[in-house]
């Protein structure tokens, strides 16, 4: 586990909220406002927070940037398109190198987070004026992501997310999610790819106060923290190059060389 | 595959049927007998049956009822305390060596069922007059056992089965239910255990006329076709018995005796 | 499963076996056509077949090509990147939809199978003239795959493959090599990806005559038989456009409507 | 994760230590005492250590020492039929409850690791003069019970285990072994049970001195340290007992109530 602090990005395509008046009522600092809010309050001094949006240069995700970053968290949903494909490789580079990657919401459909996949990752979807009940429903209880969140969690108002979700199946399912409508999603899946990890959490949609809840709060920080406990390889890429020499495992003078 | 025709054994504890006038007028002739008409009709000529029981001499699952049987189904609900130790073994030892099992419904806490997955398998339930909607989603579209079922089931009145279902992750999940009160259920689960497949199904309560619903008869039909689909092990138990010589596996003659 | 023949489209990159007068010797008609000639003698009257190669027009694999493929092979090695994006695409597209593919040995590295796996796919490797003795282990021996090839298989010349393998893990593991410098390799991956198949098998080098070997073309043979194995996806993609309307699953008249 | 000290209970059969002269020469103390010192050494004043032992009442396992204890190793091989039900169950039930278990070798065929996977857990084995090399393989360079060890780690002398390993497909493969003979294994398996968590280790046999090897101590360690990073779960059993009534995970007031 890192030894430095937990240094986190949070990526928020940040259009919805600066365009659209329903949304700027409900985050008018930006989406990525309450969930850094949540980051520093559930993890602590360990945590260091940096916010980047589509409209930097780069999207604000350089080779630095991301050099310096143990997770990043992705919010994006009306400009998929225009997240450049040298940042989406960089990124997706990045993640296989070890830093773990927290995709939101739509962010499903999201350059990164397909190309990390290898699937569509289209779903089912319902928006109706006023949205519906959602009942997230932990499956694996011990899991730390679902550490000291309620059973279930109760959302009263988010737009539908339904089956089928067109992902690998999960490493680990830890959240399904069920909805006024009948439909079910699976909306909480980890993944580990490289040396990275990857979840996806469902809940957030830009028109209901998802991520004011303290519930998902607490999952999305819970996500973080897991994403980021993964132990520096033990293998790294640049180890495997070349051919391979015959014993190259075995050390002059080892027991096991003269077998 | 069998190359002779599929022989498929249900098992039934056949104790409310006999005992409980609601249960009775639902199936008179006993719950395996909508099972059986459906195996007869889906997986046609190729499928031979056999109805066995609790009240039966070995519960109907002797050695050699087992060695003649490809795939068992097991429904049991009030009386899982009186199927005796010997044959939950027999049972138990037959699936590792290759003979499929699809457990139904209140099975799950089978004893058979248990020693398969090792785990309490434990879950939350809810018993209202009149039950209430259970709506079963396919998460897995291409698998087999989803194969010409609608997207989704829906069965108007079921008993609620719901998470946290204490049972190991699916080796692949092709169902989750939502039910009307909001709970969740992965209720279609696939798994490997020894030579032999495991299927468990949720869809099916006593109190109400499931098994005869063409679309869950479809998905057992489905299930036993799969659970069927093994090949003959190529590494039987008993050649790994013993202290495997260096070199066991390299015949006399061949090239790579001389490396 | 499909009720046509099984129409089976083999790529094979065919470059060394014209360029390399060393592989020209053991696949003077190219590697397709030992894997071709196995796969009529495993699979027979039900399989039609098809080659298709890089120099041809968009590399054999145009849309009404694959639209009549039901399972693709895949074979190359020093022209990955001379593959287009466009056919990429298009293979990656009709994976998804439900055709399989088989990648075969340094397919690993390709683009189609990158792309689906979302991760580096590097491996280590060792090319010793003469080579060396690969064994390869069955750790799934009922599974269809696995079904009439001896447990282990032993290849007397190899190049070596070796972990760590950047694969997402699988969805079944099915075999797995030892070297006889000591490395083991993760050679038998079964996934799922949208409703497709996809089965990675490592042996096979264009230096050493593994094509011929009448257990590694069995092996091949089950592969594509099991990437075929799906069964039509009960719910495309189509159905799951747009915003879906409240109870867009409960048919008018049923008696699920009242509740 | 638990906010007291991590509290491990190491449980070794000690039969062989007292019994053999060859194998007195390399534990004199017991193979739980290398162990114990490298716990110590590894993970530091954080951790408080207890031994337990075939021969004690109740073997060292009763409920109040089993309430005490976050994670047990398990080292057994002579006297597997000696360990009484009871305890097992104790065992059995304690991890499903979340107590993490870390087993070693030869306990793969004890009734607890057996128990908990629902197979045989049969295996090959060869045990030659002199042992084999072993080289244990990384296949998943991130994960926190490879963190630190070298890749591979190279056993000079060790007793040969190999496939097939009749054992569920694990959650999470972390080692593959291969052996001189040209074997391979997977030695190295994480499971969820339950809200519990079990690690299968197999380097270590009674007659070579593998639990002196620092790389296996750490690798001990490390799995010791995962097993105990469970949450507490957020559904333990009693709240899912009886007939749930509608509605029971809304709390009076809730907005979601009025929906």
């Amino acid at each position: 586990m890192p030894t430095h602090p937990l240094r986190v990005t949070i990526w928020n395509e940040y259009v919805h909220e600066r365009r659209d008046e329903s949304v700027r009522r409900i985050y008018p600092d930006g989406m990525h406002r309450p969930i850094a809010d949540a980051l520093r309050r559930e993890l602590g001094a360990g945590v260091t927070i940096r916010i980047a949006t589509l409209d930097e240069p780069e999207h604000g995700l350089t080779e630095e940037a991301l050099a310096g970053t143990d997770v990043l968290t992705w919010w994006g949903h009306s400009a998929h398109d225009r997240v450049s494909e040298e940042v989406v490789e960089r990124v997706h580079a990045r993640v296989l190198d070890g830093m773990g990657i927290v995709v939101l919401h739509s962010g499903h459909h999201s350059k990164i987070f397909r190309r990390l996949m290898g699937t569509t990752c289209s779903l089912r979807w319902r928006s109706d004026p006023g949205g519906e009940r959602e009942v997230v429903w932990t499956v694996a209880p011990g899991h730390p992501i679902a550490a000291g969140v309620p059973q279930p969690i109760v959302i009263p108002h988010q737009e539908m997310y339904g089956e089928f979700f067109d992902i690998p199946q999960p490493d680990e399912l830890v959240f399904i999610s069920s909805f006024e409508g009948g439909e079910v999603f699976r909306g909480g899946c980890c993944y580990r790819r490289g040396a990275g990890r990857v979840f996806y959490f469902s809940p957030g949609d830009q028109e209901y106060p998802v991520y004011h809840q303290a519930e998902i709060q607490k999952v999305i920080a819970n996500a973080v923290a897991w994403c980021a406990g993964i132990a520096a390889s033990n293998d790294p890429p640049a180890r495997r190059e070349g051919n391979a020499p015959r014993g190259w495992f075995i050390e002059a003078g080892s027991p096991a060389q003269t077998r």
